[in-house]
């Protein structure tokens, strides 16, 4: 049964490609490879919906191979409005075929039944009619904690029945997070309560790589944090955003990883998708060197270098 | 240019309805009518879809002269994939044709050029090759302030653009919404820092009405806090979910309202839009008589029956 476990699901992808990097999937018109964006004579939604799952496919052929996790941004598809979502449903079937594991960003938060409708589309399929009917069908999504327990239950309740993680929101990577975030409530900063109320829900969850399915996102602007985190929640894995465009390095990551080079997925986006001139035909190259960089650099200067190779 | 901004248009709207009522669209496949659950022989996510659009656009037939804004919940349209978010753009398109404003319940937050993205494709539509491409065209949404002052100000600078108006999640109705909301921080409790936050955010978009373009979301659980962030927050209007399915009463939410009637939207689904028996082919008129009932319980337990027609 472990295979039905995501914490386990994700370490076995880990080990097996030796690195726990995540391409961020978050397509932009004005990055696009201009041989995709001239496919298209017209701009509208539905031609820039086409041309982001071209785009993306394109994208998780190169690196499908070489990373265990991808995380698309659904913002940029729902920019594209129903056309956009329906180039989403697509690259991640494709991605799972491929192999590699889907984190869906969505960032949602809500309570009660609506809380239920946004897990079943994440993760196991709307009930309808007695039926479940896949929608974003994900390994796992990211949920923002601000609505308290009861919000955060129905997709742990989902996550749990359909083997799947959640990625709580504990510290941003962004320059104004601390406004609420590093508040000091009773005695420590909000984020850290976030934390621990993380730990908890983990810990019920923890299987056989020693990991629950309840993670935390941590950004990588932050290094101190990190590995002051690490130390609280020895089995929570941490997904790290804010490395390589946001200018954190494999140096302020290094923190968020176990000694045994688990534990942390580090999240890349614009420096690997958008790491080419528009006009470069060479493109696919540019995103293998981007990614295959990105694994060199957390490798020689994080203990992600430590991962046995099964 | 008073049409412009957001919180005139609602104000215009509430004194030519004489009331705040507004009517939230949460269709569910199992509450619908069965005339129209019984059109579609299939349940898959294309009739459920079909099904949320016939079902709120006859409920927005009865209630769209009858009160100034609508509600609808973007996790049930989710629910069903593209095929329900496209069901969702021609409601928004309906709506809008019948007068009726159209505040989007997405509780989206994210950061950078992220929340850009979930904030054009909100309101005045999301920018390819220098064009702007509308997608759902609402008229407000709710967002989620966890992730902190630079997470609100692309949602803030949109809104103020294109005269859209943006409700924050301040002090949310659920039973776990302590969780964090409750924590004391600095002297007093998390959602007391996030309404003053708002309450920032919202001076400096003050208008003709006497409010700003950011609104507060405040339960109707929790009354004598409502009362208490309505001295505090004399130009921000409320968005108070919680009353009638989640048993807040007209006395408990009589307390978000200024002594004018103005300044307090409170928002009923379930107990209008589920308020009938699948089988009964009078569904209609128990959308409209729970309505208003809705609005005489408002009449006459809250300040809202001082509002001035004009």
């Amino acid at each position: 049964m472990a295979s039905l476990h995501f914490a386990d699901k994700l370490t076995d992808a880990i080990r097996q490609r030796g690195n726990s990097l995540c391409v961020g999937l978050d397509p932009r018109w004005d990055a696009l490879p201009n041989e995709i964006r001239n496919q298209h004579t017209e701009v509208n939604l539905e031609t820039v919906a086409n041309a982001y799952e071209t785009f993306c496919l394109e994208v998780l052929k190169v690196v499908a191979p070489l990373v265990p996790i991808v995380k698309p941004q659904i913002a940029f598809f729902e920019g594209c409005g129903p056309a956009g979502l329906l180039s989403l449903q697509r690259i991640i079937i494709r991605a799972r075929e491929l192999g590699v594991l889907v984190l869906l960003d969505s960032k949602r938060g809500d309570i009660a039944s609506t809380a239920v409708a946004y897990a079943e589309a994440a993760f196991g399929g709307s009930t309808f009619g007695g039926t479940a009917h896949p929608v974003w069908n994900a390994d796992a999504m990211t949920i923002n904690p601000y609505l308290g327990k009861d919000a955060v239950e129905p997709f742990l309740e989902a996550a749990q029945k359909e083997g799947r993680g959640l990625f709580v929101l504990v510290r941003t990577s962004n320059k104004g997070a601390g406004l609420f975030q590093e508040l000091r409530c009773e005695g420590k900063p909000l984020y850290q309560h976030v934390a621990e109320a993380v730990g908890k829900w983990s810990q019920d969850t923890v299987a056989e790589s020693g990991f629950g399915i309840v993670g935390a996102v941590v950004g990588a602007t932050h290094p101190q944090e990190l590995a002051s985190l690490r130390q609280l929640l020895p089995d929570v894995y941490f997904l790290i955003p804010g490395y390589g465009h946001q200018k954190g390095t494999g140096e302020d990551v290094a923190g968020g990883f176990r000694e045994d080079g688990l534990g942390a997925i580090v999240n890349s986006a614009r420096k690997i998708i958008a790491s080419f001139d528009p006009d470069d035909s060479q493109w696919r190259d540019a995103v293998e060197r981007a990614t295959t960089e990105a694994i060199a650099d957390l490798t020689a200067n994080t203990p992600m270098g430590n991962i046995s190779k099964p």
